[in-house]
């Protein structure tokens, strides 16, 4: 939620009216009293902001709740469908997009195979997609948020430079808002990964890091319950990081990147190496359940040096919380195990001791943060954290 | 500045109140015009909250400015030495206090040698060297402010392990506050070096990561314009981050922390196994300026190392200000251009080529950043970054 840097009256009641509806969002049924003790407004200030909220469909009543001694109180609640919000994720292979309610429950989806288009087809099949779910919503559309890899300016929704295509500073934010008429949001997909979890996940962690691990890899970082995205918006980006820089060239033009240790790509050449023969993803996935020792060890080998990376993160920022996604985390605990061994071996223990090492449980992470994205710009609502 | 989570009436005074003297301050000399015009603020809002200022000694009238028509301007401005206040560094070697002014001007000063002390002895230390500048205080003030080694509380100012003092759970800042009933604020001597520099420095930037290199080597980070702990008030520890486990043992009883690679203590362990003899720091900076090369080469090695730390932390936070400051700084640009080479060596081009590396300027830096620390937190006033 936004600061009151300007506190004009006008911001005073936007704070407010956020504030009275994030309580009630988070309280799931609450009344206005309950409202007033929350967020220590006065009570004409709550009954206020409440009818607004009311007229605008964003706050309905649901009966009563018990009494304690006088009249039983009204209940208050956000309806999961008071809004309907966009997600789109434009992946490197497909680009998906759906309709999600204020609870992040997908309502509607459409995906479109992505994986050779680049330029303005890239852009046109994006504007497809987002129609198809645009078109086929029913009910009052808050807006739409996308995410996407590669360096994004989430203040103007500026791709600045992508990975797998060669969008270079593509106004993707506003080709999307001049075509839908919507307000829309765009953020790299890690990062809309980490927002995801934190807004929608089952985390609730004032300090959070989310994980892709795929064919790329990149962090997510939840700070102070914010998004945090460094000067540039490229915080997370560790991917690209060097690990070691006698070992092998990576696509980006330097040696020894995490990815070349610890990315899909990584364990598949690795493995096709040491069998002797091309393997994919799938079968790759078969042999490690199958307990192929060699694939076993080669998904252990990238886990660790991944689990190093982490390690220097937790001694930077001493975050409790890392959630690890992506298509590495099929590998499931195994590969989680030996990541939290590394980590640990690697960060001062008073700092490592208490981290909670998890994988999503959430499908669909990327689509429901650039969803989240939206959600918590244009309204301000997430779950409290827990101290 | 605090964020106003709870819009009371009194709440949103202290807001207002806090928000014009930091314009004031930040300002320099400025209307009571320009303070609405800046704030966002009616005139007479301002002129309420800036009476109570003035009979509170905050503010002062200080002549008129120039006229743009009609009558000229009565200039506003924060006297230096408004409120007075008492900044502490509990270093391994000494410990130092002074009364410093609103701008970070020393005034007065104490050191006491503490190398040898620990436990109850090094408490009675700190609370004489304490008391030696408060009762030297020609003025009103604000409060205390203390820099200690180690993982803090700064929600309470206990320290919850000391580095080279047995400190373990140690209510530093109650002892304080009851001793002088004055508010007491504590926090680890890197985050206050942080804090300083973003506070009393030249750097006006909204992301700034501070690394203090000497016996040990940690960092403070200002993220988005605030001091970040993380989850357990450990952020910054990278000294012990393990950056080759083949390497040496270090004292936390791990192999090859950065510590044992780039810490003053490595370059004299490493310098006096190659020149045959026991080397001094004093001795080590001597022949490093007279070119000693085995040294020179030594420190550059140091160097290098820190540098893929500080690489990792611009992948990870894409942070473009890095101030490198403790003892290490003593060798210079050439250490600087060293850390410089390795860590844009590690980190995506993208991400580390706007990059800044500076030494700073600022003696005393943690001491003043104690009372950077005592500052914000009593009255909120900092500089604000440019963006």
């Amino acid at each position: 939620m936004r600061g009151l840097l300007r506190a004009t009256v006008h911001e005073a009641r936007e704070h407010n009216e956020r504030l009275v509806l994030a309580t009630i969002y988070d309280g799931g049924q609450i009344s206005r009293a309950e409202v007033a003790r929350t967020t220590g407004l006065t009570r004409t200030t709550v009954s206020d902001v409440v009818d607004g909220l009311q007229r605008a469909g964003l706050v309905a009543t649901i009966g009563r709740g018990p009494s304690t001694g006088g009249k039983a109180p009204i209940l208050l609640s956000v309806p999961d469908r008071a809004r309907l919000l966009v997600g789109v994720d434009l992946g490197d292979r497909v680009f998906s997009a759906a309709v999600v309610t204020l609870r992040g429950e997908i309502i509607h989806r459409v995906a479109l195979p992505a994986e050779q288009t680049d330029g303005e087809d890239s852009v046109r099949l994006a504007l497809d997609v987002i129609g198809k779910v645009v078109s086929a919503a029913n009910g009052p559309l808050l807006g739409i948020g996308i995410a996407a890899p590669g360096l994004i300016d989430t203040t103007d929704g500026t791709v600045i430079q992508g990975v797998t295509r060669s969008w270079r500073q593509l106004p993707l934010g506003s080709l999307v808002a001049d075509r839908f008429s919507l307000p829309v949001y765009v953020a790299n997909d890690s990062q809309a990964a980490a927002l995801g979890e934190h807004v929608f996940g089952s985390v609730r962690a004032l300090n959070l890091v989310v994980i892709k691990v795929g064919v790329g890899i990149s962090a997510g970082l939840i700070l102070n319950g914010q998004l945090f995205g460094g000067d540039g918006f490229g915080a997370g980006e560790i991917g690209h990081t060097v690990m070691d820089p006698s070992a092998e060239r990576c696509r980006c033009g330097r040696w020894g990147c995490l990815e070349t240790f610890a990315s899909t790509g990584a364990i598949l050449a690795r493995s096709s190496e040491l069998l002797g023969r091309p393997i994919t993803f799938d079968e790759a996935v078969a042999e490690f359940e199958r307990g192929n020792s060699v694939v076993r060890s080669v998904v252990h080998d990238a886990a660790t040096v991944l689990g190093v990376a982490v390690g220097g993160l937790i001694g930077l920022l001493h975050v409790r919380r890392i959630v690890l996604a992506g298509p590495m985390a099929v590998f499931g605990d195994p590969w989680l195990g030996a990541v939290q061994t590394a980590a640990r071996a690697r960060a001062l223990g008073v700092l490592a001791d208490d981290t909670v090492f998890t994988i999503s449980k959430m499908d669909d992470l990327v689509m429901l943060g650039a969803s989240a994205l939206l959600m918590t710009h244009e309204l301000g609502l997430q779950l409290r954290p827990s101290m």
